[in-house]
């Protein structure tokens, strides 16, 4: 299926980068839960293009317009659905990549599985825009768990190999987080902003790392095997277009540890059990152990650049030269970030729920 | 939901380390597959513990015993139910556990989710031995797809940081893959067991990456957003005991790159659509392109190591030594290649029924 | 989950009865299907309020705007998504309703269910007004069938005690249904229609029976045990409200019959293997047979009727006498004939999806 | 999906009547349930076959080995999988099925759907054998359903056109049903009997009905639309062979009734807003009111009977007179009174749990 995920609440997403708008359908919410729009949208623009000089200029306000599932600031406990319109489309910029498909984007496996009756303008519905409604879906899980004291925050951790400081496994600075540029080392931050106005002018783009973690957490959310968490949040993140990899904890490093090294001491902290280090990154035998849940995802540089690339022409079969017209950004890492939280949020929401079913 | 995987077939793995059996129950087969017990056989040999010096020495023979769903060695379109006994355990060495939990270990996390409840015997149902059962469903599925054109081989990519040859992304090299010790440099190998046997000489472990390769997958299979392939095969392989971290392509790596370099170019070769590089893995938008699919797995150190370790007594809230009894690998990493490469079979078995039923 | 139906598409439906808008998304569909909007306006139209002059007066178009999923009049593989918006509602009517619940209806276990969060207007999200969408869906699926050569109708079997004429379960007279009041004989819809008037004199209504067959369908769709067809047309049609009855074949007659009444005879007739009866309704083990598929719902009366009624007042746990403002039908069956097509053309397509992937 | 169900709880069956063995597997259940086997083994004995003179001779025990999921008589969090060995079996019964299938079983949609490479042997998946697992599931849900108060019965409500005193729809007598055979009047259960035997004098068989009641449920279970209970519970009663119909409270009745008959009055009893009658079957909207749940199912005659039947063969295309061999009941339904039970009970639970997820 494409675009539906979850267990408890079942999160549908819709719609084409320039279709009549994109959307979303979120059921399986308990009614009586308060929504407060103005931080909902405040989170949205986070996402939304034309925050800066580096990003899109393709300026859309991404304001959702609720038509169910909401009475008086509340969930009613009938399915939420809201959309936003599409405005802002200059589809003629993409008509010859039917035949000419973009390198790194879906064009051609697009065209191959639907034969040519896939909606080609703006990426359809493999474009980054997607994001929009899952950020809506996110932004309300987001909301519904910090009033159960958990908290979701995420930075870029790297852009084009300039590295961020890290999270404090056991102790994430979420409040540090820049709100303009979400980095916790502004000085790493104004390197990496000058690499992508270094990419921008020669026409490139640049990847790069988010890093997220979640606070509060009871420990015993998750179910083992393909339940755990690790599954069920890879599996959402992986919707995000560009994701190449997702780790947690100590990730790909544990490669490099040995067991004495990378297995969390337990510790009696006021009372609590918790772990003096946190390569697990808050989660063993896919169930949460009380400690920050960490994770980090790869997106990769934008594949829409304006330096001419190498393609085919499908109907003739043969090389052509491409030049990708449209506005793109030269870097997603930045605008991805609350994506990743949002992604995060709802995996966890739904897993939050879960455990509520079968918990004594 | 702990153990059911699947969109066209529904895997559900049972058992836990130390009970009755082991199993799973794999429903939407279609009729008349062909299966090779021989073949099943040697493949769950691969994973089977016992084999060489640092698997840990339990012999057990993994010999599967079918309930229903095949005759005459083909399936009939019932559920495939399949068991394995267990007939060699010691449930005395786990005994401290309910109390004193493992470090790195689910015995904690499954302590509070299941208030005490829980089959602490040989990790219950969090233990490896879980991935017997996997290997069935997944040895079967390989079988399918190998009828199909569509093969599917892994090696260690890495041990204690130690690498080895690296698959070609463009033309993996399955042929190559050793079969005493699945590498594709003898080299690194031989340093990799080396470091094995030191850190079991320290009674200590280590982690490493398995890499995986499909290839001859037709152009077209996955779905958009979360059915993305990407996303239903991290969801089964973070159903791995260990595994902490999964990429596609580049993966992580990709934060280093421009689109410029990152963009695998078009090419046409053989009267055929494909691309001169494969940072994408094979994966475009989340739907297969034809190229060969490759991905890598983080593998954490085992966690069961005889060095003396910190934890707390739950009863006392105190702290407390432990000392890990039992027989356990120092590394599970050489184990873990067929593990991934069912995982792998079974996600994109699913996918191309699914394929099936949506392509004209 | 509230509403989300399919195993192979995935039906969203969302909604409530004076919110802004009403809709459904629908997910898994391949692309490349042909949409003739006339057609599907014209069953939406059988649905529709105000057709004549015992349906309620309230006059709403229920013309369905795409939002997404659609190109140039054909499916291009993404989730389709429409919606109606709600123009002429009368939410005053319902006011009292939160606390003096309408016997019949589902204002007193949406009541428990969502503590006081509920949407009551006009019967929230469990109005019948949600069975539009549910027709959007219906119909687009009862033309993707129709391209396959299969058929869907449906009659009233029964209102009012009154019967029509039954289909023949191995010919049904599909093309013989009356379309201006959907009967095969003529003078039972006018002694039904008179049942109806006279109900509503009486400020009362009357329930009924609707009879669906399904002609055209290969042998072999549905699978066994909770994945046969009865099971998967059951789940949906009980998603109707008001339903609570289903039967397939000879039904709850089947009490009445020997096995050797009941058995349906083989027979070989030009070159095929059918029957020479139909009590099974074309379904043998969740499976169908390649004879007509036959089913009938029970719908219960209006539960709306403005007769006084005997209600309880929550807030003050005491007696109350209620009369039901608003409009409504003193008879649903009508209207409801299209929306049991809808719902069967759901399942069904579903299962003919499920059926491609599995078949060699 | 053939054999999977349920949203909280993932209920798994697998087997062919007469392969090695049936089994099931439960997915989802919560830790610390106890189990008391000598309850289950009373219950799946009143399933079993050979208990009295008119069900078949095949005496199987149906004892169940669990593989997995309990310790020491609790739940223990991970899947719960049972099977039980067939002992008993004539496979060379069954042999001329392949060509000539029974007249009213699936030997022939099988043979349709699975090529020739289905286990036609005692019915294969589609034996009413495969309700003993569905038991076991069952029984177990019955007893953790118990503990929380909520109380499953059921009775024969009519065979052969002979009608037992039907359930009081508020107040349904569980104690009175007889235990020896499952009626409350033991005239009408006399003349039951006696109908039985003269079909089996004739070499015939005859159908009957069962009505099954839940008590002690609390109000708000179940979800709207294709949630709601009556959609879930006729989903799984579907899965059990023979099932032909399936009707909530007044079910078709309601077809000869008026909105101001049908409706159920609210009061206030014992502090508690009931109704005064229940033609709902204790469901309005899909959720539980809080009255007792009542509903009935039913079953054909058993197909296969030993009169000679009307066949064709598939080979030859031509017709064939077919005598069924083997041991058969002359009547399920005594049989399928517990198995209408459990089906309930696991619908009834995954409910239950689904409602602790969502309820504040």
């Amino acid at each position: 299926m494409s675009s539906t995920y979850g267990q408890m609440i079942k999160l549908s997403i819709f719609g084409q980068s320039h279709g009549a708008a994109i959307g979303m359908t979120l059921d399986g919410v308990p009614a009586g839960l308060k929504v407060d729009f103005e931080e909902l949208q405040a989170f949205l623009n986070r996402r939304a293009p034309g925050q800066n000089d580096f990003s899109t200029p393709r300026k859309e306000a991404d304001a959702p317009e609720f038509l169910s599932g909401l009475l008086d600031g509340y969930t009613c406990g009938s399915p939420i659905a809201a959309i936003i319109k599409n405005t802002n489309t200059r589809s003629a910029d993409y008509r010859n990549l039917m035949d000419c498909p973009r390198p790194g984007h879906a064009d051609y496996t697009a065209q191959v599985k639907y034969g040519g009756y896939q909606d080609v303008s703006g990426g359809g519905h493999f474009s980054g825009r997607l994001t929009a409604p899952l950020c809506i879906a996110g932004g309300l899980c987001k909301q519904w768990l910090a009033a159960q004291g958990i908290q979701i925050g995420a930075h870029i951790a790297k852009i084009a190999g300039i590295s961020d400081t890290p999270f404090s496994p056991v102790s994430p600075q979420l409040e540090q987080i820049g709100t303009d540029f979400p980095v916790l080392s502004k000085e790493s931050g104004e390197i990496m902003r000058q690499m992508i106005q270094n990419a921008k002018a020669d026409c490139d783009s640049v990847g790069g790392i988010v890093e997220c973690a979640v606070t509060g957490l009871p420990a015993g959310l998750g179910e083992p095997m393909f339940g755990g968490m690790e599954g069920r949040i890879a599996q959402i993140i992986y919707g995000i277009p560009a994701v190449k990899g997702v780790e947690f904890g100590a990730g790909f490093g544990v490669a490099e540890l040995r067991g004495s090294e990378n297995n969390d001491p337990y510790i009696i902290e006021d009372g609590a059990v918790k772990t003096l280090t946190n390569h697990a990154g808050g989660i063993l035998g896919g169930i949460t152990s009380g400690m920050p849940l960490i994770l980090r995802a790869a997106f990769k540089p934008t594949p829409s650049i304006s330096k001419p690339q190498q393609s085919v022409s499908l109907e003739h079969m043969s090389r052509e030269e491409l030049i990708v017209k449209g506005r793109h950004d030269p870097c997603i890492v930045p605008r991805a970030v609350p994506v990743v939280e949002a992604a995060v949020a709802i995996a966890v929401y739904d897993a939050y729920l879960e455990w509520k079913a079968r918990k004594s």
